[in-house]
């Protein structure tokens, strides 16, 4: 296979396990480019997208202008706050006038679940999801299975822990899937409060013990707590929190073997983990962020190449 | 004539009948390589854009910045908020700075009337007014007048209504300057207390009977309400607007022939038009963004030709 | 020598004499280049740069943004509020994060003196330092002395005052080694108050006097005035400041020679200088924003060589 079977990158629910394995060995030939220091790839000059935020962030968004920049695209950036968002009407308005300007690749974070989905159905452009509610993020989710792959070798057999507010979290979902259609073994762990109810459907184990969790794992994969997602009441103390779900030295030193540590960022130092940590050799947090340069480069240039047939 | 009558787009009222001619041939001429799905002419190479808004604008801007890419031109982007704006002396100061920097055109947004002319005399730089207040709004009114060309074949004796706040619209008063130089017939209708008061001067029509308006005319410009522009106490509420002045499908099933309906954008959906209206096939509301990216296209070109003399 | 000794550009105080020497002819260059139209060179094509403002800067960001992509580097901008840089961890992680991406060169203000040297410590990319707290602004100073240099042949031996709140001023820190680097006398001229304490031990001198300070001088460089640096209470009132310490036509009339006038910008008109000397042929304030754009280009150029190595 030398193309992806999706039009969009919407989740990676539509994506089989082939398309991963292709996005990866893309991902892999950009990533030795842009080591020999060959920054600029003239694959894209024609053509021209647009990076729709309609939430914050800096990070991912930074991530796919120079991925896009890198593949000498034409980029232009639309930032809206949410208070602009509230009817579905807005977003095809703005979206369908973006489009009238020839735009061929839609780059969007949402806070709705679902935003490009139902934008895929509406207009005439290669739509990436970039992040929508608590749904999805598959290129999150695709370079951090790329940074196993590249720490452990596969991600097939791997043992996988994530650990957090999985309820509210689109890096867990996305990370599920990708997981699972790799054919590792995955597990959550966090409080109750913060798991979902029908979570082992997807095949997923659960455990509330982080120490165990830590035991079992080849991998953890360590979320951002984000404070002002939950609702205060129901929620251990950020104190509670820590204790309990925080990932420290000593906790690692307990350990039998040495296990990978992930974070997508940006990190909560001494709450989901602690600098040394986050700091140790353990630690693939910045190779994520590298790799996901590469991942979105990647994604990009397949999705491009169908849009030129 | 192969080029312009003037150095700067200050507003229709400055320019003749041929330079309308003269920026939609080139127009013709840009939008068939888009279309070609050729993004990118290497036209400007050696040209610096600064685009300096003084108030929001996320269409206009990125309409602007679209075509000034596709122009392989530099381009720099300044947003001012409007508190900084207070003195006319900032205003000179802060373009006289950015001129320094050797830059060749300078895309202006500014919230007073006038301000574009003011800054035409004392820099030495291609000006092209974005929007001055309640003044002009000449891209606006060309890329109008250039999709009623690309839709009914001509502008010459089409009859026009444009339709909401004249009083506070620079895109009405633009409009009613590029339609007359055409030879359109252009009325206006809307409340009288959003009517100027010597309109008629203009060589415009007045009718505030919205439905002997659409029966009257060929094309149907619907402005946007801009409720935070008007003094609440003397106009009418948003309900008592759109039952008396926004258009939907049955008031355009009721005329003997079918018009062509036009809106700036964005839409407020339901006040100035219903949806089934703005995504209609009569509307070419989609079809004028797409015609702004070649009508700037088209202007920075002829405008940098001169640049270059 | 053909390269600069240094491989960050933190602050004068690191440069010798050389290091300031081989900037100018390479400015020299570079602006010759411009004014030959040329606007574009291709010097940096394989160079990422991303320009770090946790303070706002209009006009020094827009500057290097300008003279990167005139060297034809890619850019990427990051601004974050002063709130999300209240620890040093999250600087660490920010940068970090950014240059886990590939980037290879760091332009970046902060509110904190000594951010940038920090930053240089710990990261392996070029740091510009575009102004630290009330430490240095060393582009500034270049571009200072680099304009001086242009009007009147040279910086050695030539008698310069700096006037106003030399206190908290990274511009007038800046100036200062760089001026006394080139042989160049010194003095400093503003209320007591807002006058450092051991500053004579710079080998600089003292004058409160303004008129006594404008009749010693061949330049004065005239600081802006931050009212909201200041604590009120001790401060004389910008009525007081103007009437002592504010140029006027007036005054320079009243002076045996002709000096040159220079503001780093944004201008206080009326406060620090009135208008008629802003505008006046004694004053290069718009050289110097012009020779800005030069020294950066020169600047990034010669950090970017020592990279390639």
């Amino acid at each position: 296979m030398s193309e992806l079977s999706v039009k969009h990158l919407l989740g990676i629910k539509y994506l089989g396990e082939k398309d991963i394995q292709l996005i990866f060995e893309t991902a892999d030939h950009f990533k030795e480019v842009i080591n020999r220091s060959i920054k600029k790839v003239p694959s894209l000059r024609d053509i021209t997208i647009a990076n729709i935020f309609f939430e914050n962030s800096t990070r991912t968004k930074l991530s796919f202008e120079l991925a896009e920049k890198r593949l000498s695209a034409d980029v232009i950036n639309f930032s809206a706050g949410q208070s602009s968002v509230k009817k579905g009407e807005t977003l095809i308005d703005t979206v369908n006038n973006i489009l009238s300007m020839k735009v061929d690749m839609v780059v969007m974070r949402h806070p709705n679940p679902g935003a490009g989905i139902f934008l895929a159905k509406y207009v005439n452009a290669s739509i990436i999801n970039a992040g929508d509610g608590a749904h999805e993020h598959p290129t999150q989710a695709l370079l951090d299975s790329y940074s196993i792959r590249e720490k452990l070798g596969d991600v097939a057999g791997k043992k996988v822990v994530i650990v957090g507010d999985i309820l509210h979290s689109r890096v867990a979902l996305s990370n599920i899937f990708a997981l699972k259609l790799q054919g590792a073994e995955v597990k959550v762990c966090g409080p109750r409060t913060l798991l979902p109810k029908h979570i082992e459907s997807l095949g997923v184990g659960v455990e509330t013990d982080l120490q165990k969790a830590l035991n079992w794992c080849d991998v953890a994969n360590m979320l951002r707590i984000q404070n002002e997602r939950l609702d205060i009441s129901y929620f251990p103390t950020t104190r509670e929190y820590t204790q309990q779900y925080g990932v420290n030295r000593k906790l690692l030193d307990g350990l039998d073997k040495e296990i990978v540590i992930m974070h997508p960022g940006p990190i909560n130092r001494g709450v989901e983990i602690t600098s040394d940590v986050a700091d140790s050799k353990q630690s693939i947090i910045l190779n994520q962020v590298e790799n996901g340069v590469a991942i979105r480069m990647a994604v990009i240039y397949l999705l491009a190449s169908k849009i030129k047939q």
